[in-house]
């Protein structure tokens, strides 16, 4: 990024866990807040051990907290409550995603803080909404794709509800509250004015859901089917993936032809070579192809079959037909580009060495936000703890002998 | 929202069109801002036609525009382009998602708007990053997941690559640029610096896959598969969606029981009355379940066969074991809890009547962000040149005359 960093002086006391609470706070963070993760003591974030490595902290871990700090504080005694009560006097936002319940109970709750610091931006990250039938239940990503109607509109058709494989519930929930966030800080920035923010991994899920409803209400309210590889609305052929060589389980090349432009269909037969079939009544129009659905997957997956999906998407795409190879995250990984353009950045961690990982996906004036590694547990006390609340090295360290400060 | 919306003041020159780029903007008007869509006056916004009702803007138009007003302005006229030109003058932030290419050739690129506003915060959504293989490739939201690695951990284990049925490649790029534009704007208003912003589908997709990476890497780069409805780190069973009572596509429940909490095990055990398994070595640890998945699924099946999704997954969770029912669109719809609280809002349309619709899922103080219609086409072009360029009248009446205006 040229020039300052865009949230300089944004002051982030992160109280999160695991994922949707965390891809917020790291957005922040890439953008330039000093984000300060509160951890046990003990063990630190459950996320550290998630899809974990031996010895040392996960790369679920790592990718979920660049660029902040953290301070082990024990919250169960009463001067660690305190001292996080002192940080958010200081703080612009507080953000925590425990359990239902769990924080009010630490007497860290939202007409807690909001008292010590009218202008906080208090925030919440739960499975389900305040008023939902379900507001005490817990919720991890699997279940908000439950409840929030992704898996209904995910897998084949016949098939089972299936998982979307991105965290839509933890990350898309994440993403939303950053958004939340920036505006209630812009508000704050001219106003002063705090907020409380409280978002539910169901409610947010249904954001990104919100074709399926729309199909829903076109066809009288039947809910959504799952669509396999097509779209929601089910489209009209060709639609999906189709087989090219290899014969991977990711050897397959997408291609749409859009309802609402007729050339597509016409193009694709010319990079086919199936010239003759231009005009032809049987595939003419999106209602015949729609009807005649098995012979045109089969004319389109005649020609792709003998392609290997690369070859396929840049042959139909250069014909300005929307067209994509279904990648895999090795491809993905192995596809040096990503680090060239920064999407994908190399890491050094104190303890895990070298790290490729994906960053902000956005670049600001050609360039995406640098990477910093995540932090150790507990690796900032000090320097927080003297920046923030302007303790002395003794105060410091009387705490840590008192195991309020890990 | 209490007190003044987060981002009065905020002037937005949107020229986006389909999803990626109005559901960024519409997340902004939703707080506040002042988001003027330009369209062309034939037709406006090809989403008013996708996934079309007969005779009126689409339900999609709706659920990706409201809170916005529209301008129609003839781009191919030199008077248009002069139009908005002098519009970014006024505007904080221009954001569009043409094709590539297609923005710099109506002569309204990057460098031509930063020389006649320095400070303002230029955005372009593309499908493929500049430096990428596929740079001038068109993408939709299916391309984006194919090339995004989604696809590839989604669907079942031995099916096809399946599309989620999020819209992870549109509403999950605006997402990402949305949360980009509000940290550049926050630096604005402290320096004055303009910014350009970019991001591409197929980049944005991979940051909510991050999950999928990390499995990859922790099995030595082999490509995360696909891994129907349990997590694509696999999970330790029960995970997954179980059969319940009603034997419908969505009659399911999802069980999640975690490695890291043991008692999950112990507690479901006792919700279905099998206290006889407890301790049992044959599945005590998550290692032995993992052995014997198929008996783990049919003790488990057997159970939630007996009942419906939400009694399942009632008993389930109240027994502090994360547990969703797979819901589908309608029973959502249905659902009148969404709307007590704000999630889903009745719009009211001049032409198309009332509308049940999502809004934001976060609550500001309680509260979503009150809902208003999406823009008949080119229904503001007077009000917004009076406001924004100080135009007469007249002066707006004679550019109408002439088609520039619509």
């Amino acid at each position: 990024m040229s020039g300052e960093s865009c949230l300089t002086g944004m002051k982030i006391l992160d109280l999160t866990q695991f994922e949707a609470g965390p891809s917020c706070t790291e957005a922040l963070a890439w953008m330039g807040a000093d984000v300060v993760k509160i951890e046990n003591p003990k063990s630190g974030d459950p996320g550290r051990t998630t899809l974990g490595q031996p010895g040392r902290d996960s790369n679920y871990f790592f990718q979920y907290n660049a660029n902040k700090r953290s301070v082990a504080v024990d919250l169960k005694d009463p001067r660690g409550v305190e001292l996080i009560k002192a940080m958010a006097r200081q703080a612009d936002v507080m953000i925590e995603n425990f359990a239902p319940g769990a924080v009010e109970r630490l007497g860290l709750g939202p007409d807690v803080i909001r008292a010590v610091n009218p202008s906080i931006i208090y925030c919440q990250v739960k499975g389900f909404g305040a008023g939902s039938p379900y507001e005490k239940s817990l919720a991890f990503d699997m279940i908000a794709q439950a409840c929030g109607g992704l898996m209904s509109v995910t897998g084949d058709e016949a098939g089972l509800p299936c998982k979307a494989g991105a965290t839509v519930g933890d990350t898309g929930t994440g993403m939303v509250m950053a958004i939340s966030i920036l505006g209630a800080y812009v508000r704050r920035l001219r106003t002063g004015q705090g907020e409380h923010l409280q978002v539910a991994m169901q409610d947010a899920v249904m954001h990104y859901i919100r074709n399926a409803f729309t199909v829903m209400e076109r066809t009288g309210g039947k809910p959504a089917p799952r669509a396999g590889s097509r779209t929601v609305g089910g489209g009209n052929p060709p639609i999906g993936v189709y087989p090219c060589k290899g014969g991977g389980p990711n050897d397959y090349v997408y291609i749409f032809t859009s309802r609402a432009n007729p050339e597509h269909w016409t193009r694709l037969l010319k990079v086919m070579g199936r010239e003759d079939l231009i005009g032809d009544p049987r595939y003419a129009t999106p209602e015949a192809r729609t009807e005649r659905r098995e012979e045109v997957d089969a004319i389109v997956s005649a020609w792709t079959r003998q392609h290997d999906k690369h070859e396929a998407m840049r042959l139909v795409s250069h014909a300005t037909v929307p067209a994509g190879a279904v990648l895999d995250t090795a491809e993905l990984a192995a596809d040096r580009t990503f680090q060239a353009r920064g999407i994908r950045q190399t890491m050094k961690h104190p303890r895990a060495g070298e790290y490729v990982m994906s960053g902000w996906p956005v670049r600001f004036g050609g360039q995406t936000p640098p990477l910093g590694p995540a932090p150790l547990l507990g690796q900032h006390g000090e320097e927080v703890l003297a920046e923030w609340l302007k303790m002395e090295h003794d105060e410091i360290d009387a705490l840590r002998a008192q195991s309020v400060v890990g």
